[in-house]
């Protein structure tokens, strides 16, 4: 008999773990929670949290660079970069205390310090050499950079969306090697911060935006603030304590490189191939996106660990998901997915919600570039496109590079999860003068361009600055 | 018979007129837009535009100030008044010119630069001397400050927030007489701008917000900022070039006087005894929401001269209803209003929606003091009330008062207008971390206190700083 038996056994504590146990346990199932740290979450340790308080002072940095076109002076502006990073880690310390409380509420003898590893589909080994034998297994192991040989090589010159929130001072250069939405929104904050930067990525798309005038809208912003190398093949090494990064025969010292070529899953030392489970090339099992269970087996799959939709909100509903299945194995329930939508706090930020731009869809644009509102404040630039079905123009997706992308991106979402017509979205208020009703063009764009019109009631034209 | 006939005339060529001569027009009607000056709306020369431009700048000083919370090290903030009004003043007349341009776009002979007086319901008389005769007319005078005797007396001293924008620098010090919602946008704009600022009101209630939680979270921000005299009662007087300022046995001195205690309509000199209306004891006809009709006669009032709703989408909408239903007379539509939508944009901004806390509602409170956003970006302050209708948790209203209440407002706004439940609202993806996440919290109260549950697919927890 093993050493430790449950109804749902939570291999990782991170985010879709946390969700995984507190549903499974709702629920009414017996639960382990297995960490080998109990560190906190991916998000609150090394992701959501600190990249955002590090983007916040490096929109301090700009806005008080910028403040001279309102008419306020400031003199010369500096970045104290060791205050810069003692604010980032005190308050990402404060979010990550939050989370280590969340435990010490849970029933006593949950959490399990360990690591483990699969026995067979419902046995685990824990590294303190316990045993435990659980009904359902969800794996919730998270994510982790992933740092090619050459950058690892390099020591502590190189640094990773982990290390970089604990550099003591900011460094004077910095390479970024790669150009997806953890490389973008870093090198945006660096770069405000006063570091010289420059973004490598063999790829020529910029954290891989499906819209081309989006993208161009992107490229462009991106372009003013740090030097972008795309389509480069950038070769690292050392040389007198500095990074030298060559490519395309030229070469350039930085103080340090950030790789941010992506975050593969944690399945490492899980031993998978002890479950039964089919496993592709990666070692993957399959894993359904309606009820996170992976094939027929009592075996659940939440969180980055699946790699499917590696955001916070994707992977807590996945651990809520898996944790509800865990307990109800083998009667699955399938889940509704909410509409996809991901969010690159840039600025201005870069949102991708619901379908992208296919040949049969009807686009709307609004150009920021000369929207009232965002014109007000000086932060005119920047292109939403929205898409819709014919025939009604029932709205389907949308990418947006703007002022308040991050917020208009949420009330897109609404909408097309809703599944409202462009239409039924131009009734509601749009107040003036906001950056909203900079979208009003693009839902009458739509609007035009499906055999139905808008209601009488409506004032065709725009409000000046609308 | 008359100098100048047409199906529709527009007396007023301001937000509201524009939107009744145009959607007129549109359907099909010849139109006259009556104006003694086509000097620009209310929204673009005086109101909106130029309100938020002076925000923009007082937002610039105050954020260049708070840039050390973040590391971020400026030197003394200075404010250039003379820069400030010059960008309020440059930026505006952009605003105006769009405004403009689009007049010399009407057909030919639409624009009549006059003012006119009614002679009988459907014949007007122009100050050049002509007459006209319409099928049906439109009210769209507008609004203008109302400036009691003893501050008119003052002469230069007293601003209005049509005046306040024409100086070339700032004051030193202005009293502000009403704290409504002009009041206290252009208070704390100043006093961000460095200006010594104090309100008067007789009333004890900042900008009439209903909720009273609501209330002292913005009376305590607000009084942070600048002195609050509330339920005093004022007395002005000019003194060596100065105003001062007399209330409960203190006085103080100030450069300027800001009077903001009211818009009423405009609608002296038209003469409404001739239309036969029935008028009240302000001399306003009865106007109907859903028509804009004045009682059964082919006479239609639209925008701030109605006096219902102040706002620009709402003169926007009032007109083209207005327009259309002069051409449809007497088979004039009734039209479903939008949810009701203000917002004052106050830093944090302040927000209403659709109906307020009543007895029977179901309050879910968002505390935005620590919220993990907020907290991040260092505006943790204020709060959010949601308001629902049993038994289902349907969604009803919402007072905002906190960080990125405007645009969150837009998705209140939207759920309300759907006729969502607190439930659906959960639905839709909320990214972390984001101030969007912050009103789960009172959404997830709203579920908890109707019958119904939350889906056994949502983790009941939230994610640190969520």
């Amino acid at each position: 008999m093993a050493d430790l038996t449950c109804d749902v056994a939570v291999i990782g504590a991170g985010t879709a773990g946390i969700s995984a146990e507190h549903n499974a346990r709702k629920h009414g199932a017996r639960t382990l929670l297995i960490d080998p740290e109990f560190a906190g979450t991916t998000c609150a340790t090394v992701g959501c949290m600190p990249s955002k308080l590090l983007i916040a002072a490096g929109r301090a940095a700009h806005g008080a660079r910028k403040a001279g076109v309102f008419g306020i002076g400031t003199g010369p502006v500096s970045v104290d970069g060791r205050a810069v990073m003692k604010r980032v880690r005190e308050e990402r310390d404060r979010f990550v205390a939050g989370t280590r409380k969340g435990f010490d509420r849970l029933p006593e003898g949950t959490c399990i310090r360990a690591r483990a590893r699969f026995t067979s589909a419902t046995t685990l080994e824990l590294d303190d050499g316990r045993s435990v034998s659980a009904k359902a297994v969800v794996i919730a192991t998270g994510s982790a950079p992933m740092v090619p040989g050459p950058y690892r090589a390099l020591g502590d010159l190189t640094l990773t969306n982990e290390t970089v929130f604990e550099l003591d001072d900011l460094p004077q250069s910095l390479a970024v090697i790669g150009a997806g939405v953890i490389g973008l929104e870093l090198a945006q904050a660096m770069a405000r911060l006063g570091v010289r930067v420059a973004v490598f990525d063999r790829a020529e798309r910029l954290a891989q935006m499906r819209c081309e005038r989006v993208h161009d809208a992107l490229k462009d912003a991106m372009a003013q603030e740090m030097a972008l190398h795309l389509g480069s093949d950038p070769q690292p090494s050392e040389e007198g304590g500095k990074v030298r990064i060559d490519w395309d025969g030229q070469s350039e010292f930085f103080d340090r490189v950030l790789v941010a070529t992506g975050r593969p899953p944690n399945l490492k030392g899980l031993n998978l191939e002890a479950t039964g489970l089919k496993l592709n090339d990666k070692g993957m099992p399959e894993v359904s996106e309606a009820t996170m269970q992976c094939g027929e087996a009592p075996i659940f799959m939440a969180g980055d660990a699946n790699a499917m939709h590696p955001v916070l909100h994707e992977a807590s509903d996945e651990g809520a998901i898996a944790g509800r299945n865990a307990v109800a194995y083998p009667a699955v329930v399938r889940s509704d997915r909410r509409v996809p939508l991901s969010l690159t706090f840039t600025e201005p930020p870069l949102v991708s919600i619901g379908q992208g731009p296919d040949e049969s869809a009807k686009i709307g644009t609004a150009d920021y570039s000369s929207q009232g509102r965002a014109r007000v404040d000086d932060e005119n630039t920047g292109v939403a496109r929205i898409y819709a079905a014919a025939p009604r123009g029932r709205l389907i997706g949308a990418d947006l590079f703007c002022p308040g992308a991050d917020h208009m991106g949420h009330l897109l979402a609404l909408a097309i999860q809703q599944g409202l017509t462009a239409e039924e979205l131009l009734s509601m208020p749009f107040y003036h003068p906001t950056l909203e009703e900079g979208l009003r063009g693009a839902l009458k764009e739509i609007c035009r361009a499906v055999p139905l019109h808008l209601s009488g009631d409506q004032d065709p034209g725009s409000p000046p600055g609308g």
